[in-house]
């Protein structure tokens, strides 16, 4: 059975030493002192660790079933929903007027790692709901959200996003679901949505479904999509359920992992549905969420990674095999310890790296959904959304990249069931394609993103990271040539990738399309680049100062630097694809391939 | 359901045009004309397409059972089996004296793709049986020769490999499965040894295992390790099958992929036992096949690429979601076949680029086995030798990518269990695994390779690229820069890591093996860019003489190009990380991690 330690010294290193939140002027940060911070995530650590986690092969093995419409989770999972609930963790960040406890959505993120990392196909049942829950409070009206949100907030009730058709997933111009005006202001809606997750189950009292659907009148393609309330059961005005709604669930999908979340085809028919906001305006109400849902998918990603890591770490320092060349480590056993060998190392400091600066990549971005939301800051807004698909892409591909790393770590025993790598690898990888795969976020960085108000948001990152530059040079000299060159060039290297696109991108669009993906993930690069300078900065300004866990801040520059020498390089390899072009992509005609 | 079709086309350019097989002076090359080989081709494909293709997804489904003792295979595997014995595919390369046909390795290593495209789980059984035929070949006694090969050609018998046991597998000094000499000569074997691939199965009569054993004398570590046949059933001197031995199944794995095939944890409890060689030689025995062994898992490694990338680009032909930027190719749909959209491009071109490349590699290098055992050529036995890590360690981990990003391709879709891509990433994520990890190949490489005989071969290596680039240079402006310019840069990222290995690998081996793996793709990636140019001069020379199709050998270039332009490059981050030394990688004490 794979064991899970949460990283609570890691995240209040994090969010007390680096974003230092309770320095901000976020409404809601100022109470946020290192205590406190302990003190939330050390009881969200022991459900994940004691609870969680032990269920996380379990909802693997089982799976759920379908049985007469009723859709059944594994066993032990209703009733740790029901402590998850009663622990008040699925209302950590909601508004307090629908009863929530309002916690900055940066705290509920590294809770979020831990329930993830823990359990990942469980926790989606929430993180649904707080989907929904999001969508609802943004635009329902007044009567909904009073309707609909107290119990979404403590999850009582389920929530669901229903986007996906079978003929359609990216491309929802062509979605078919209609929604009818029936005489009363609601609305029939009929369609079939395939791929929802968590549209039945056994753990709720009733399920709230958002669904995309189409009204009569509505003008073709993406701007003819209205958005839906469809309960599973309506609910009278005393909040009471009445009766069963005419949605039902049509399948099960038989999947690679995430065996724990029933992915449901629903059918809709003629079932009643409420519209939320304006007519033919849900595609807006659904991206609203857009940033935050996909930086979700991010964490679910490295989150992977991360237990990955700490199995193959396990392993590595039990596992005997082999001598250390350079002289023996073990000389009473009968060989050394796996982890001597260099390249056994290579392989843990690769996920230990990427999963430190990914879990500081999230907070920070988790910190500037805060900022956009709380304070209204059109600076931070900006920022996340060109950083969101960053966030989603780069982390799921090396998330799960890392998966795969910690099962080689293993062996053979990384292959077997028995030892659970193999299922952290399986769940990661839905990462990389739910919530717009990752070619599509791609697109959305390269193709919307980067030219958004003029290229403004792009600039103010190239700006940020001059000034972290400017503002630290010359202070250290092993800093400056271990993290500030590194990431000078780096910066340069995304720089020119996007004067490539600028430069060739107007001529032929197919230019810039053809180097998106890698652009992606330079762009990945530079932020954990950055993300690594501003912690190692920070390691060493306490360790200074005496303060801290000396060995803890030191192992932090020390991985540092090696994402610094060994990851961080691979910018120059992306800036090369990106500048071949299109014309060795788009050689071929269709037919040749 | 996946489809298949295999690549015949492909295969027959390069065994008759690239390699020119009919022209080299190795025996049983000669009579094989393009005739014969499409004819030989063609029937290998009809029986991978049509009957080990469709049991692919029935394999992973069902799995294998034991009961009693006793290991079901799924249903159909042993009609399969049988229809695959009686063609005479597994005889295809074996010693005619023995019933083989006599065939170059390089023919049965074409098939092998097929096969193991369309059913790897299945084509294990007869795989292991080959490995196990080989050793016995080469090391048996002219008795044990008589008594077992014919029925292992014939795969009425199975063979396999028993090396790991639980607490060693890389290290194998570690082993402690004894063989005490019974008084007529033969051992008794006791012990237990792990992860057998088709260690026991309902397929055929007898079962001949292969096993490291102890011998009571035995010196310590690796040079105390004797090779053992140990038969399931003894056989009578007609050869008739006389008592059951004492090996048993204890129990079958449950695993991440290849669930057809069997593997098993086997018991020896007293087993009656045969000396194959010397004692204490068993290593060098296995050893002897290990080229053959590994060369067939990175064959097993990109031939999951091969299936998976052919069912990415039916979907992506097929699938109509969006449309093209550059102006709508499907007027008359909803939208236009994702194939058009450059971010597909890349990720099919990735795929299509990599298998054709890797494909090339395993011929070339079969064909170098078949002159190093068949001319007894010292040369190619020493090339071969150091580029044997290489093909399983790149070539697996590529492989196993490619299936990745096949998955990719299809989005959701690729996640779920009906459209079968996601069985080829789980089988294809072993190949990375056993024999050897690829970790262990790249300290197999770099520790041993690089350096035997002072060097000789990789020097050998540089000079054959040299001198391709000095042949070919300043003929086609459009090959000197697409092609022998990158292949140049590459070679020389190579060459530079090499000379960082001497120069700072002395002083601490640790610097050396921190840059093992990327030296092994770095190494892995040049000898692709070398195919690919070779590839691309033998279809530009064919076009100019307008022989053979002309669409073909286009798209050949054209693929040769892209991963001479998006691929090839990568050699300049890997020597960066190579050349970033010991200190990052090694900077932690164990107990920091």
């Amino acid at each position: 059975m794979p064991i899970y330690t949460a990283p609570t010294k890691d995240q209040v290193f994090l969010l007390d030493d680096v974003l230092q939140l309770s320095t901000q002027d976020i409404p809601g940060y100022a109470d946020l002192d290192r205590e406190t911070l302990d003190a939330i995530l050390g009881e969200a650590a022991k459900l994940a660790e004691n609870v969680l986690a032990p269920l996380n092969p379990v909802g693997d093995e089982e799976g759920c079933s379908l049985e007469n419409g009723v859709v059944r989770t594994p066993k032990g999972f209703k009733d740790a929903f029901d402590q998850m609930r009663e622990g008040g963790w699925t209302a950590l960040d909601c508004d307090p007027e629908y009863g929530g406890q309002g916690l900055p959505y940066v705290v509920a993120t590294a809770v979020g790692e831990m329930f993830s990392s823990a359990n990942m196909a469980f926790n989606m049942y929430q993180g649904l709901t707080h989907g929904a829950y999001n969508a609802i409070h943004a635009h329902g009206s007044d009567e909904q959200k009073a309707m609909y949100l107290p119990k979404m907030v403590s999850c009582e009730w389920g929530g669901t996003m229903n986007l996906t058709e079978p003929h359609c997933g990216t491309d929802l111009g062509l979605i078919r679901t209609k929604a009818v005006p029936n005489d009363d202001g609601s609305y029939a809606i009929t369609g079939q949505k395939i791929w929802i997750s968590a549209g039945e189950h056994d753990m709720v009292d009733n399920i709230i479904h958002l669904v995309l659907a189409k009204l009569p009148d509505a003008p073709e393609g993406v701007k003819g999509i209205s958005l839906f309330i469809v309960p599973k059961f309506m609910v009278n005005e005393d909040g009471s359920l009445g009766d069963r709604n005419a949605v039902t669930c049509g399948g099960l999908e038989s999947k690679m992992g995430i065996h724990g979340n029933a992915t449901c085809v629903m059918n809709y028919d003629g079932a009643k549905g409420f519209l939320v906001g304006e007519p033919h305006k849900g595609m807006r109400a659904m991206f609203t969420m857009m940033n935050e849902a996909r930086l979700g998918v991010g964490l679910q990603g490295y989150a992977q990674g991360a237990v990955a890591y700490q199995n193959a770490v396990a392993f590595a320092k039990d596992r005997v095999q082999g001598r250390d060349v350079t002289g023996v480590k073990n000389p009473d056993g009968p060989a050394d310890p796996i982890i001597v060998h260099p390249d056994v190392r290579r392989n843990l400091m690769d996920q230990k790296a990427f999963t430190e600066g990914a879990r500081a990549f999230v907070l920070w971005g988790a910190s500037m959904i805060d900022r956009a939301h709380r304070n209204e800051d059109a600076q931070a807004e900006g920022l996340i959304s060109l950083l969101t698909p960053v966030i989603k892409g780069f982390l799921t591909d090396k998330g799960f990249e890392t998966t795969v790393l910690a099962q080689q770590t293993l062996g053979g025993s990384g292959f077997t069931r028995e030892w659970g790598l193999e299922q952290f690898v399986r769940d990661a990888r839905i990462t990389m394609i739910y919530e717009g795969t990752n070619g599509i976020q791609s697109l959305d960085l390269v193709g919307r993103k980067l030219g958004q108000d003029g290229g403004k948001h792009v600039m103010g990152f190239f700006e940020m990271v001059k000034s972290f530059i400017a503002d630290h040079k010359g202070q250290d000299e092993a800093f400056d040539t271990q993290f500030l060159d590194p990431l000078k060039a780096a910066s340069k290297d995304l720089q020119a990738a996007g004067m490539y696109f600028m430069q060739h991108g107007m001529k032929n669009p197919n230019n810039a399309l053809s180097g998106s993906y890698d652009f992606m993930h330079l762009f990945g690069h530079v932020c954990l680049g950055l993300m690594w300078a501003r912690m190692a900065w920070t390691a060493k300004g306490k360790l200074a100062a005496g303060d801290g866990d000396a060995e803890y801040l030191t192992t932090k520059i020390a991985t540092g630097r090696y994402y610094m020498a060994r990851q961080l390089p691979m910018t120059a390899t992306h800036l090369k694809r990106i500048e071949s072009g299109a014309d060795p992509v788009m050689a071929l005609e269709a037919e040749a391939f």
